[in-house]
């Protein structure tokens, strides 16, 4: 860490639900930090992948600025125990001295990575969900299996903390299912979250919020068939089924 | 418990998706027991509450023979971990003898109850959801706050197993809400779930799935104003956004 090192921050935002994976339903803050080192094809947060909206429109903020802006906004809308670092990807920074800001400060952290780079920071979070890319993303190619063995070390269940890793993958189609039920083979004692995709298009005349119960209900049938999912959960992205695509939420 | 006892069985149905409360899109089966001490005005269940139906349409099955159907779709269907008991309220049952059988076949045990009846077999379950039912359900008068907490003594976190009790409650509206509060005021360390009431009856213009959807965002947005809810999760009851109100789901 450089002291006094900023971070390109795209969004805080909060209270909101968190929509997805172990801490569904929940009460949660965000910090959204630009900079992604995948090109996903469905990318919901493609502003804070592309360089030049990143250019455009971050904040550069140091750790402690990040860390007040959460106070501030939790003082007009209501605190969260979490606060869940997101992007993009995370994993780009060493946000080392914004995980020891927000201790200080009594938030419990979540990050959400695609798994891409393992830092050292990451052992101080709570709870961190990986989420391998699938073939629907095209980030496929990019998919190590022993680099995510990697993460799971940082599990540590003998501790009175909860610090855990969770696998996240996104589904929109049988490949990405077979692609996920390589992984819950290969790791079947990690929690496992089968998430259905959100399309960035869809049949406007019926609807997003029905385009995805259609397919989680695709999702779930299919799965229910595999026993290879028997211990996994399922889950729609509770947050798009409340608010849409609405940036912020 | 009489040996040889039988039960009064409206549906064993699985595998498919837990909708709600702390298994929520988990894969499992459910075992559906007639009889209710309850009238909730909004009862998605009345052919297993209703007396006439359940002379007309249960199935008294010995213990043994339940699991036996159980492992029977679990061939067809696929297995799960986990089978949830559910009613009706199967708190009306000494299911001592079930739950032996269920535990010698390998079958966690989740069990949903309103909270009226405490039964020693509970001990031997894994999980207990508790639902207090509020005031849109007509059945608020018989709602004991001390008679809840007596619950609680069942969660032992001492031990390797999880045997959790969890709350959770339907909400239909501000007074549903106000009621929810209150216990988790009461009991701010006890898992609890608030889960967006699905009613009986609709705009059919727009659908049921559009309707919970905007139930639940109202709902969110109304719970992450009230700092009591800080740490509860809120749900949409994932079973019915996938396939409605099919029975057997």
């Amino acid at each position: 860490m450089i002291p006094g090192e900023k971070f390109p921050v795209m969004e805080i935002f909060g209270p909101t639900i968190q929509g997805e994976g172990a801490m569904a339903g929940k009460r949660c803050h965000f910090v959204r930090f630009g900079g992604c080192d995948y090109r996903c094809s469905w990318c919901d947060s493609m502003h804070a992948v592309t360089p030049e909206l990143i250019k455009l429109n971050a904040q550069w903020l140091l750790p402690h600025q990040i860390v007040e802006r959460l106070e501030y906004i939790s003082i007009l809308g209501g605190r969260s125990q979490w606060v869940t670092l997101s992007g993009g990807n995370p994993g780009m920074w060493d946000l080392t001295s914004v995980v020891e800001e927000l201790k200080k400060a009594q938030w419990k952290i979540a990050v959400e990575t695609q798994g891409s780079e393992r830092r050292d920071w990451l052992e101080h979070c709570d709870l961190i969900t990986v989420s391998p890319k699938g073939p629907s993303s095209g980030m496929h190619h990019r998919f190590n299996m022993r680099a995510l063995g990697e993460w799971l070390t940082m599990q540590d269940k003998s501790s009175s903390r909860l610090r855990q890793v969770v696998f996240k993958v996104v589904i929109f189609n049988q490949e990405d299912l077979a692609f996920a039920r390589e992984i819950r083979l290969t790791y079947p004692f990690v929690p496992f979250y089968l998430s259905v995709g959100t399309p960035l298009e869809f049949d406007t005349e019926k609807g997003l919020r029905h385009y995805i119960c259609e397919g989680y209900k695709n999702l779930s049938e299919m799965a229910l068939k595999d026993d290879a999912f028997s211990d996994v959960t399922i889950l729609p992205q509770l947050h798009v089924l409340a608010w849409g695509q609405e940036k912020g939420r």
